[in-house]
């Protein structure tokens, strides 16, 4: 995109609307033809932050000045969903825009992927980053991935120039501390993550006191390399998921104790990558979108956040676990605003693929929808369904206001999965805290819910697990 | 205050600092020998509004731009406390800056004044409206009262030139509809409560659909007939109080239903006010204060709001009883910010008697604060406590970020109070939801809060109930 369209080009550009969506659907757009420089991308995605943690979301001792301008400054929306409830399948939906049922990213057997895992992300998978490439962009991750670590899963074979992070979850490669206690009062030698550049490691463990802040270097140096032609940073910080560590500068600093000193460095960080787009005059040709993986470990006490008013956290599938915070960012073209309208990771797929004039995978089911109109305010987001997947098994199903639970079941407990016929149904514009069910009041909607089920249903195709697999051995 | 004032004109002459307020303390203040025009005081108060029923304060579905704006250009509060978890005490408290305990508008025997009271806000005691008075301050009162409705206790003995409004809660004086379900599917004719205007019924039964529109016409009309003198205006909205009515305007507009349109046409009123006062060329000469009296009423389900991630609602000394939503609003005046500090209702008194050069009463205690440092950005809150009473019985104490609940006891059960020795200790700000007690752990913070308790103790005088007395039938 060119810097000198007007905001009304880019409203007539982006706002072609649903139908307008639906015609293009599948061929290549506008923007591919339009001369000048395509926009770039930058995805801030964070671990296990709850959908009450920010100041702009509620929370009042955790203090996310950076954040909330940016909010103000752009789109805060407020029904904005992930993939799955839990780390590894939700990364995965994010960079697939599908649900990780489609990628066999989710499993009876495991929720996540961990360091003795054999599998990842499928080669067959397309990622945002596989899709920019023959767009000339240049792309880099940074931080954590847990889409595999055998070398043929890392970033670098899923679309990426470079690297630099940890492979799966801080709290993983346990070889200290005791009990949960080590959480509580965490060292870094408790936990044997390695940090990689690229397909090496070059430090284990990790200093993870030091990794918020080494992301954000790396980030903002990404983009000064990069200033010349369009680029794709994929930025998943590790915090604020347990062990939760700080650099020196935020540690003992948020009254919110040492969970709100890891989100306040964030809030730093997100600052810093914001000011360094605008001093290389990138600010108005960058989407930036700030978002999380999961909601909040509420098992870990003080250590893990809050979903403000939504009921539960991390790990189920009431909204407490997948309905995330989300800032959309880009001055001069997004309309600011608070958006209600629904959205979800998967879809950043096509609507950056869109963006960037990229084609879309038209040879596979996608679960995302284009939100250009939502952004540019010309219109409606085109979703009307979100499906709350646990692992394999399909526990809600989101329609308009409407979600019916038909599989209800505790975030970590021991407790057998608790099948609801008919569903349970709340009304989350009205109760957004899933507290009153009326489902015998509403069956047309219970049914009208039920067809959708079936409609997905129909576009299941079995897919290898890849959370099962454990290495062998020698 | 000139209006030519620079801002930091204003600042030296607010930001004087707590040494600088002690020392100033019951004397008359620098404002009052200033030339040029004090400044107008508008303090909104809703009812039973949660601490999360804003956009800005995290609710998803309850859309409030026109009190965003107001924050965004203001202050927005996160520690802000009312006097007391139900509606009668927390009005005494804010109009008087002292706790009801010490003007008897608190009692063991009923929670509010009824239709059938004989009691009312003691002669003896001074409200905001009855110090500016000398001050040459045109006073009025719009809304909801509940401070005595006999004539001798209503605004217009109380320092208010003028009222319009319904004199006590709108669910009282029922008259029609069946048990709960009169509030869920609401009809003005249910509840017989009249409208006055000064001490003289308009309307009986006052149609409540039309009320927060009239309410905000009187208060325009208020502000036109008398911009040029100094004016106190104070209206107490009789929303988001069940039973809930709004205007065609507003029905069935908000995603949360019923509720959220009475919140909405609110937000639509402080719209209205604010932008009457720009229009008037009065927006920066007036400090505006939008706040409730106390948290939602959680057992009217939909119908009543929601604490955000606070604990439990209106009726208890939880969080979510007695802490609420507080934005300043003074363009060009006051520094807009997310203020942390704590405030209360009580500060209200002194902070705008000081600001209009008034005398604050010296012939009593006082249980507010000068808030006008907080309000320059010149300075610390000088509060440090909070005292949560739930009728005569002091329940809880918060010094600092801790919080020691002596007595707790569920908002509206039969249930009897439950003592705690040694209390339970929260630390607000790492648990903002009180969840962890960390008593055992800091028998030192206790021991500081029992001696808060015994300063505060020996500061009361026994004050006679005006709670309990009934009218006696001839």
């Amino acid at each position: 995109m060119n810097r000198d369209m007007t905001r009304r080009d880019f409203v007539r550009w982006m706002g072609m609307g649903a139908a307008g969506i639906a015609a293009a659907s599948g061929t290549r757009l506008a923007a591919a033809e339009k001369p000048g420089r395509k926009p770039n991308f930058l995805i801030i995605f964070c671990d296990d932050m709850g959908y009450g943690d920010l100041g702009c979301y509620g929370h009042p001792t955790i203090c996310t000045p950076h954040i909330d301008r940016m909010a103000a400054e752009g789109q805060k929306w407020t029904d904005f969903y992930v993939g799955a409830s839990v780390c590894t399948p939700s990364r995965a939906a994010l960079l697939t825009g599908r649900l990780p049922v489609r990628s066999g990213m989710c499993s009876d057997v495991r929720r996540v992927l961990f360091p003795n895992s054999a599998g990842g992300l499928p080669r067959g998978e397309v990622t945002i980053a596989e899709a920019l490439k023959p767009q000339g962009y240049a792309t880099g991750c940074i931080g954590k991935w847990h889409l595999g670590h055998l070398p043929e899963y890392l970033p670098t074979n899923n679309g990426f120039d470079s690297y630099f992070g940890v492979p799966y979850s801080n709290d993983m490669d346990r070889v200290g501390g005791s009990g949960r206690q080590a959480f509580f009062d965490p060292k870094v030698e408790y936990w044997n993550v390695p940090l990689l550049r690229n397909e090496q490691i070059i430090e284990r463990p990790a200093d993870q006191n030091t990794l918020t802040k080494r992301y954000t270097e790396e980030a903002v140096r990404f983009i000064e390399q990069n200033k010349d032609r369009p680029f794709f940073l994929y930025l998943a910080h590790t915090m604020v998921h347990v062990p939760l560590f700080v650099s020196d500068d935020f540690r003992g600093k948020s009254p919110r104790g040492l969970y709100g000193d890891a989100v306040e460095e964030i809030d730093w960080s997100v600052g810093r990558v914001l000011e360094t787009l605008r001093r290389e005059g990138l600010a108005e040709n960058t989407l930036v979108v700030f978002t999380s993986d999961n909601g909040p470990w509420l098992e870990f006490d003080q250590h893990g956040g809050s979903a403000g008013l939504l009921r539960e956290g991390k790990g189920c599938t009431y909204e407490g676990g997948m309905r995330e915070p989300c800032i959309m960012w880009w001055p001069g073209m997004i309309k600011p605003a608070v958006v209600h309208d629904l959205g979800t990771t998967m879809d950043l797929l096509p609507t950056i693929l869109r963006l960037a004039g990229a084609e879309v995978p038209a040879d596979r089911v996608l679960d995302g929808f284009d939100l250009r109109p939502v952004l540019s305010g010309a219109g409606r987001s085109p979703r009307d369904t979100v499906f709350y997947y646990r692992g394999v098994r399909l526990h809600a199903v989101r329609k308009g206001p409407y979600k019916a639970h038909f599989i209800t079941q505790s975030a970590y407990g021991k407790d057998q999965p608790v099948t609801h016929d008919p569903p349970l149904l709340y009304h989350l514009g009205h109760d957004p805290s899933e507290k009153h069910d009326i489902a015998k009041a509403h069956p047309d909607v219970i049914a009208e819910i039920r067809k959708e089920v079936e409609r997905h249903r129909s576009t299941l195709v079995p897919a290898e697990d890849q959370l099962a697999p454990v290495i062998k051995k020698n």
